[in-house]
């Protein structure tokens, strides 16, 4: 992608482009409500050699947005903190929110290049790493994000001459890092690097812009250019995604909840003696992952009453209480209905060595917000695969990942419904919205049964959880979780 | 406080002890709903040697509570980027929300001896750490949180053999670091030093409990026992907090906003010079404050409509976007209500070396939550001298801390609204509100005129911005914050 740059020449700017660039800085401020209008969240991708100017295009590119409108964050080598996580993880974390606008000066194509040159990123890995921008860039595309990718080119001479002058500045050399310096040594290599990865995620949904940056002039006049055609393009088309090509995903087979049989259960005896050997297979098994710094995310879904808090508190108490956090999800407040909705999932994420609950996930798309009209049918029907994506980055990652539905019949529920309102001390967990939920039984077995055969991937499968007897059921969670964990630390 | 406990003989627990630690514990599970039904928040902190069993002991206590209504924190030596804030952000950060607990496992006395004894807290910075610990507890017990705090003692002989032992096994190894191997070899320095420190924070609102956690059933019970009580009393008092001797802060005289002349202007010429001047300056100095690592907080609060947004963007124009940051302060999100009001302000805060500008302040507490009666009046009363307390925080980490109030009067605020109601592109930055506000004008400046009059401290004054002319407000808020930044950089 970048050879034609190369060998094209640079004009100098006409007369006329002063006038074209007052001209797009108009119509970018005119944009502006029609954006808030259309609640269109805006990320701006800034990447290209050091010392091409992105700090400095940045700064243009937002004379015209109000400052409540935007956020820009320099995104240099991840942190130790954040090499914690999942690549993507911090890239997510700074969605904008919509209606606003987000700059980022570099982002996941120089840390990919980076990673690769310095020899941390190769084969499968690197293939991966290509597959799981393509995927994030995707997802935000489908959920209505307008993502727009510049590379600013600058030839080897620039380069070298913008970094000479930086360097010799004195309150501009510190701009000039050891791997700006690499850089401009190495250029061919980097240059082949940058095309390469420019070429493989450059999607129909999120294409790539080269920006020639040689002149600054001209330069901003590009930038402003491809700000104004995209903005207009999105907000004429939008919701602009077509259908796309689903990655397949092997499935284990599932059976139907009216299928699985609730009758197995187990002695106080049994389970005395089940429950404290498995917490102490347990408890060793976290000292174990901790050292080997394994991730774990732990899902629960279920039935209301199916007896999912009981069921967590056994698997937490084997716990150390420094290693694992449990995650209530409710209903979304603003900020976070406001993002794309798996934001608040993965800012939730583990570091590495450490475990989340989530009790309730982000299944609640393809059941509650499905069943409520929270969302479009087309968006829960592209979350099974968004989510089965969102799944495979954590596996990819090196996480256990495991997902737990807690089973139980309508005559259980009513009993436990009736025994919660009728004690005292329990009342408080029992609302309005339980019995209204109760009344759509039948809509939501229809969807879970679609949401277990849909999202049963081999890195992350459904296990169903029979809880009449919530004896069993715990004992049969805690014995998922101990051989998991196992088989992951083998 | 500690010189007690070593003197006192460590009795074998009794044959009831099991018993009554069965009743405490019933009587912890029997109290999480009360918690709930007053929406108590829990702090509790663990303090003590290493190998004292700080982790143990949080294993134990949260036993009884439902993992949906707790978080357990470690709190290690800061990170890199942590130690870019002030001292208490970390802190402020976990609060628990309101009705949740949160357990420390080690906090600011660690982090205060370990920095003393390492030689980085001395003198006079020693004792302003300790004014800033006492500050944070008082703020957070008035603020309506329980916070207990607990230290658990071992003697010289049992930690050694603790920490031999935790050495010694192959899974726990890692749990000694080098800190707690120097502790041991240097008990008696350590124990002068948490000795002062626990006297020095040990106050009437937040007092320490010493527990002798020599023998792991005793101090087990101690636990529940002071858990219990101090939850038992906070439930029967709350909001407990008596009157309270507040810190004084030496005042800047204010004048009434009645006697603020408003007839300055500048002609467009004279606008532009400075302007472009100010600017250039301005950008020059960021460059500076970015590379001496200053942090800069600026606050503007003003009148509906008196030219907050347009002043704030010639600011941010001289700015490089990967410096700064504008957070625009709406009306609390429900996690945020949630919290201590102070502490969507805490989270904010830049780290050294880079701008926060907030778009409306916490001085919203004296403000619209005073008059629209969403806080007590007791409260907003006792807002003004923790608004002087955070702002001095600010001040002794090094921040230039400044405020502004953008002034207009009455009748410029009508012309205003009716401009904007009569052109279509500004129509959405009036609301119904904005009007309703308008009509409790004269509240607001006797509330303005109180705020103004007790908060102006000499760490942060504030700065009335006359803004009939916006371009008199822009240059004179522009040349404010040159003056502040060259002052600071010298």
């Amino acid at each position: 992608m970048l050879q034609e740059f190369v060998s094209s020449p640079h004009p100098a700017p006409g007369p006329e482009a002063g006038s074209r660039l007052s001209r797009r800085k108009a119509q970018l401020a005119g944009q502006l409500q029609r954006i808030k209008a259309a609640r269109l969240p805006v990320l701006v991708l800034f990447e290209g050699w050091g010392g091409a100017g992105k700090g400095r295009l940045i700064g243009r590119a937002i004379q015209q947005i109000d400052p409540r409108f935007f956020k820009v964050y320099s995104m240099p080598a991840p942190t130790a903190e954040e090499r914690r996580k999942p690549f993507l993880w911090r890239y997510f974390n700074v969605i904008p929110e919509a209606d606003k606008f987000v700059f980022l000066d570099s982002g996941w194509l120089d840390e990919t290049v980076r990673a690769r040159q310095e020899g941390d990123l190769e084969g499968e890995e690197y293939a991966a790493r290509l597959e799981s921008i393509n995927t994030f860039e995707r997802q935000l595309t489908a959920g209505g994000y307008l993502l727009i990718k510049i590379f600013l080119q600058i030839s080897r001479k620039e380069q070298k001459r913008r970094l000479g002058k930086l360097a010799g500045g004195k309150d501009t050399a510190w701009r000039v890092d050891g791997y700006d310096a690499w850089q401009a040594k190495h250029y061919k290599t980097c240059f082949a690097a940058f095309d390469e990865a420019l070429e493989a995620t450059n999607t129909a949904y999120a294409p790539w812009h080269i920006v020639d940056a040689e002149q600054k002039k001209p330069a901003e006049l590009a930038v402003y250019t491809l700000l104004t055609d995209a903005i207009e393009t999105a907000l004429a088309t939008r919701p602009g995604l077509g259908l796309i090509a689903q990655r397949q995903f092997p499935l284990r087979p599932m059976p139907l909840l009216e299928d699985v049989a609730l009758d197995k259960t187990l002695t106080d005896k049994e389970y005395d003696a089940r429950l404290k050997e498995l917490q102490a297979q347990l408890g060793e098994l976290h000292n174990r992952l901790y050292r080997k710094k394994v991730p774990v995310v732990i899902g629960y879904e279920g039935w209301d009453a199916a007896g999912k808090g009981g069921n967590i508190k056994r698997l937490t108490a084997a716990l150390d209480p420094r290693g694992y956090e449990v995650i209530p999800i409710a209903s979304p407040e603003p900020h976070e209905l406001a993002r794309h909705y798996l934001w608040r999932f993965w800012r939730a994420l583990p570091k590495t060595g450490h475990i989340t609950i989530f009790d309730r996930t982000w299944y609640g798309r393809v059941m509650v917000e499905r069943l409520e009209g929270f969302c479009s049918e087309e968006d829960w029907k592209r979350a099974y695969n968004e989510i089965n994506e969102f799944e495979k980055e954590l596996a990819d990652w090196g996480a256990v990942v495991l997902k737990f539905w807690v089973q139980i019949d309508k005559d259980t529920q009513l009993a436990r419904f009736t025994e919660r309102q009728n004690t005292p001390e329990k009342r408080w967990k029992i609302t309005k919205e339980d019995w209204r939920n109760r009344e759509k039984w039948d809509a939501y077995e229809q969807a879970v049964n679609e949401m277990l055969q849909k999202t049963s991937t081999v890195n992350a499968p459904w296990h169903i959880i029979e809880s009449v007897d919530k004896k069993y059921a715990r004992v049969k969670a805690l014995g998922i979780v101990v051989e998991a964990l196992e088989r992951a630390l083998k």
